[in-house]
């Protein structure tokens, strides 16, 4: 055809990406942690289909240590959703918990001042139990995927894309659902522009041991020291969890046991030192505490849920609290899209998760400001800490505050 | 006699100072405003003698502009004083206040959440109203005094000295009662290395105007909008007192009334501006905002009280409230001391009185963090400010908390 441009002396074809698998869901849900989990099984209960991929191995999963304080609303989440049988025989139900300044203490009485407990039961458990529970019910899922890409979130038919076991699988679905947690790929996926974000990171970390010795109390004990925070918690009747705020240019292996008892003793006060029961640590790790908020938690088809929207310090235990809210408020919406064809509520899933995100991100955030001590504050704040230890004490509005948001606000307050 | 030093060549005799006047009486108090005026008044129903003295004249002290929201504790001390016609006719008791954010309003109900109201009344109308009784009553004033510095403190007779009408005095009493405000001369009679002082400087001041124009609202609005801090209050149903925070930088003749209007009714919102009736200031000032406490209240027979030994920033109007409680603590004291010779409640003075001024301190620290718009804060912080007003709004414990604290917390708690 004359004024063509010449022929090129050779040609390659373009290497095309090999799709040797594709497959379809209504909801695909990346990340296989407690949220994506209990998604899956809510949204099974109801007849809604899901695929649930994760980059690591279920034994991988299995192993995480977390925290281990349920709220009343994600029990009643976990027994609904029939994964709650082994929580209500092992775990621990707590009406109340000490709050310690320079060893005097307080106990927040949370079933006098709320009519409500919590139960002390591990993350780890937690996730078992939905794991086993999943698998028996034939839930599909993919681990050990990588090159995780959300894709066309504002089309009718969004596409998680990835590699698993060296091909390329396409998963087409309705909804994704990103539960993969704050380093996750499910927020990266949504623009820059749209996504705002808010953060605080504090100049401190936690170091924690778990021990096989019962607790040094049946409560948890929050302590405030002048020489930082420490934290008695537990995870069994056998088993103590405890923690002391510190630097985080700390190295663990700067800490040993015996370095760990000395300092917890000295943060707890002699009365309850003489309870400890000390022995020798099985998981010891330092971590650091950060507040963050992305907004909003849905970008066309694509909704966050839990970690992979927001970060809590773990004092006050909110995090696995928060994302069980998060998935109780998206898959109730997703219900109704099923049954009904309505889509208010899935389109109301950020509004709604927020406005208790924030509460609880208050919260968590007053409670570390409260508790732990800052290399930033002067004299004066230092003295706020301690009248507000003392007014709780003295307030049972203030008590009460405190109870009800650790119980858990109600998820549409 | 030998071994003696030589004479000198001529000797003058040291200016001798002219001591033509010595007072004695039971209590010598520093400070003529409300806490020295209402303290004497209680000391003279009991028997208990005093000499008060002040810097300034009757009619300056009566012509001090402050604060007038009183707690019910106030109020009753003033009825008890004997002092309380004038506010029981002519002041407002308020069931409730406004916290506003960006326009949307919640009522705190004091009443129904505490059973307490406040009264608005203002500090100048108290003052007026004791010094009207004490000069009734024949109280001893010294009013113009200077040079006045309390001396012999650990002594058991301590003195005050000072200048008045050209003459050197000296009062010899038995305890000494500081009531010279933040700037007097009583706490820097205590040497420096027995009190320690806690301090807070707020960036940003409050801008007051004065107008004879009934209220924009029966009751007061706190408001906090991303311009900054304004609040409607009032003196009577027939005059307002607004303020809005601004930059300590700024000087009163930058804020013609014009620009003070438009400005307050940016921050009110549209709603609440509509209502606004405005008119010509008949005084406009800049006053920072401080936070301040020393420790102890008591050297040797010297006891702060008021001002003299804490601030508040305005925030709550706990300023007045909190010079109150101070008197009513060191009042039953003294009572006690002169009755039975018992010490031990002035020998608590400080520690009782100390108690309820860090709870006050923290929640006016609170209030003000709550309710400006501060230069430093992040993102994050800003969003926790928003978090804990929906907080407050929705939960009843937090709106209690707020209300047990506006109303004031009981004298011992």
């Amino acid at each position: 055809m004359p004024g063509h441009a010449p022929a090129p002396l050779c040609t390659f074809s373009e290497p095309e990406t090999p799709v040797t698998r594709t497959l379809t869901t209504e909801i695909c849900i990346i990340g296989a942690g407690p949220a994506g989990l209990l998604l899956s099984q809510m949204l099974a209960q109801e007849g809604i289909s899901s695929i649930v991929v994760d980059r690591q191995t279920r034994t991988h999963i299995e192993a995480r240590i977390r925290a281990g304080v349920l709220e009343q609303g994600t029990v009643d989440a976990l027994v609904e959703a029939g994964a709650g049988a082994r929580m209500m025989a092992e775990g621990l139900p707590h009406s109340g918990f000490d709050l310690a300044f320079d060893g005097d203490r307080h106990r927040i009485d949370l079933a006098g001042l709320t009519g409500k407990t919590v139960m002390v039961y591990g993350q780890t458990e937690v996730t078992k139990d939905l794991f086993a529970q999943r698998v028996a019910d034939g839930q599909t899922f993919l681990f050990g995927v990588d090159d995780v890409v959300p894709t066309d979130l504002k089309e009718r038919r969004p596409v998680v894309h990835l590699r698993h076991e060296g091909r390329s699988v396409r998963i087409e679905c309705d909804y994704i659902a990103g539960c993969d947690g704050f380093r996750g790929v499910s927020r990266k996926a949504i623009p820059a522009d749209v996504l705002r974000t808010f953060e605080r990171v504090y100049p401190f970390g936690w170091l924690g041991v778990l021990t096989e010795r019962p607790p040094v109390s049946h409560e948890l004990i929050y302590a405030n020291h002048e020489r930082g925070f420490a934290l008695c918690s537990m995870r069994s009747a056998t088993r103590s969890r405890y923690y002391i705020q510190c630097d985080l240019s700390d190295d663990v292996d700067d800490w040993s046991d015996d370095r760990f008892w000395k300092e917890l003793c000295r943060r707890i006060g002699p009365e309850t030192a003489a309870e400890l029961q000390t022995g020798p640590s099985f998981e010891k790790s330092i971590a650091p505490l950060r507040s963050f908020v992305a907004e909003p938690m849905r970008y066309g088809n694509l909704f966050l849920v839990g970690d992979a929207a927001h970060i809590v310090p773990p004092t006050g235990a909110k995090g696995l609290n928060l994302a069980v809210g998060d998935v109780r408020v998206l898959a109730r919406g997703l219900v109704r899209r099923y049954r009904s064809g309505e889509t208010d509520l899935i389109d109301r899933y950020s509004e709604i998760a927020l406005a208790r995100v924030w509460k609880a991100e208050r919260f968590s955030w007053q409670l570390s400001m409260l508790m732990h001590q800052f290399p930033e504050h002067s004299p004066f704040e230092k003295k706020m800490q301690r009248a507000e230890f003392e007014y709780i004490r003295q307030s049972e509005a203030a008590s009460r505050s405190m109870a009800e948001n650790y119980v858990g606000l109600p998820l549409e307050m």
